[in-house]
């Protein structure tokens, strides 16, 4: 396929083959969003670090790990991961990258391979749209088709490791009262990608006052016949990351994935 | 030990033998309720019908598998049920009978060998004693530690099968979001006995107006902080029992169960 050009979806919801659209994305040829594309393959939010702060991240990790969960971690200055791909190269196989200085968003580019360090770490992290699948995979519908999801700051801390700390970031997605059982019950089943809800209902509780404004994306009421139900959400650990205000970190762009090679299903778990 | 004299429950919680246990019951050395005997073991609802009426009830309960989990089947004219116990006779084997004459409760009794005829086929049932151990177990506070649980009338139509039909009756225990996840979670593991709860929140989509006056036993306000579980209920094939309107069929005495040998935890599915 020609890359010189850039393709757009469309193009590459064609395209089945994980490490064929992990070639266009490192040949420049696409920089767009990953939602849809290499259907029933996990995707991966990305976070490197400097060596030195990769112990501290690596125990956020494992102490929040509903909305931290990793699933995989790359040796000191190897940009591959081959738990999750032949040939995986994380400078250059996301179709976006957040780039941060003390903290603060620096920019967004395409490829990182001139920031890359000796000493860089790099952690996988299991993201929402692999149980989006396995809800949807069971005939229960999304609200929005899986399109827009609702985002929350919530009260609740996570546990802190070195300077990494902040507030839980939650997704809702709303449910009628059996589906949201049934969202319960698949949800369970891949802890390694957010697992279960943290929360059912009442928003209150976890210091959410006005479900209809939510704190990411603009969104209208729930249906009255449906609950909300709480996951913990990706984007917790990059709050952690900016509180953290190392020198210089790197995450994927919201919405831009590491597709691997990992089927979804086979992170259930039972 | 001698029998010839009534037990209370106080001396059976001291026995863990589901078999001596059983022994003491047939012997009519204890007629009271069984919750809390024999913990760990499984303990089972009992229908005793025609072997006329068998292929209907068992059609009713593979159709409504929540509200009517079957856990054995006696061959007709066969008391025993050898998947459940040794031993186990279920003419003599539980506290307390309820006599149905014509659909109507015609008395409670403490054995029923005199009215046992060749061609009786007997039903036992899983009961919610077992998945609210599982909860316990879990850590997770159950309503009035597991005392009385509040009953509801619904709405919905079990599916009917011969003269069996009626509306689903629910068993509803309130919990706090957090813990309302588990138990689903939990309760998910055990489908031979209710299983997952079949509604959450919202009680007025089945039909049941007010959760302070319950249908069955009268009960309080639900805290604030709680939502309301509701679990497809035993009771729902005793309805459709009197639905029937058979000359004649036997079941337990609600709360007077048969123990049988199995393990709680053996009905776990993962």
């Amino acid at each position: 396929m020609n890359v010189t050009t850039r393709l757009d979806a469309a193009d590459l919801r064609q395209i089945a083959d994980p490490a064929e659209l992990r070639r266009i994305i490192r040949e420049g040829g696409y920089a767009g969003r990953t939602g849809g594309l290499a259907l029933g393959r996990v995707q991966a939010n990305l976070v490197i670090l400097p060596r030195e702060h990769a112990d501290d991240f690596l125990r956020f990790c494992q102490r929040n790990p509903k909305p931290c969960p990793l699933l995989a971690v790359s040796e000191p200055g190897d940009p591959t991961l081959p738990e999750l791909g032949e040939g995986i190269d994380v400078r250059s196989d996301l179709p976006s990258y957040n780039v941060f200085r003390d903290g603060e968003l620096a920019g967004e580019v395409t490829d990182v391979r001139d920031l890359w360090c000796d000493d860089f770490v790099a952690f996988a992290l299991g993201c929402s749209f692999s149980f989006e699948e396995a809800i949807m995979a069971a005939g229960v519908p999304l609200p929005g088709n899986g399109g827009v999801t609702r985002i929350y700051d919530t009260s609740i801390d996570a546990a802190p490791a070195g300077p990494f700390r902040g507030r839980l970031v939650v997704s809702m997605r709303p449910f009628t009262p059996a589906n949201a059982i049934r969202a319960i019950q698949i949800t369970s089943r891949f802890p390694g990608v957010h697992g279960a809800p943290i929360h059912i209902g009442k928003p209150e509780q976890i210091g959410i006052r006005d479900l209809v404004e939510d704190d990411y994306n603009g969104a209208g009421p729930i249906p009255a016949d449906q609950i909300p139900l709480f996951w913990a959400c990706g984007i917790t650990p990059q709050r952690a990351l900016a509180q953290a205000r190392l020198p210089l970190a790197i995450s994927h762009t919201p919405g831009h994935m590491l597709i691997t090679d990992r089927l979804n299903a086979s992170l259930a778990v039972f």
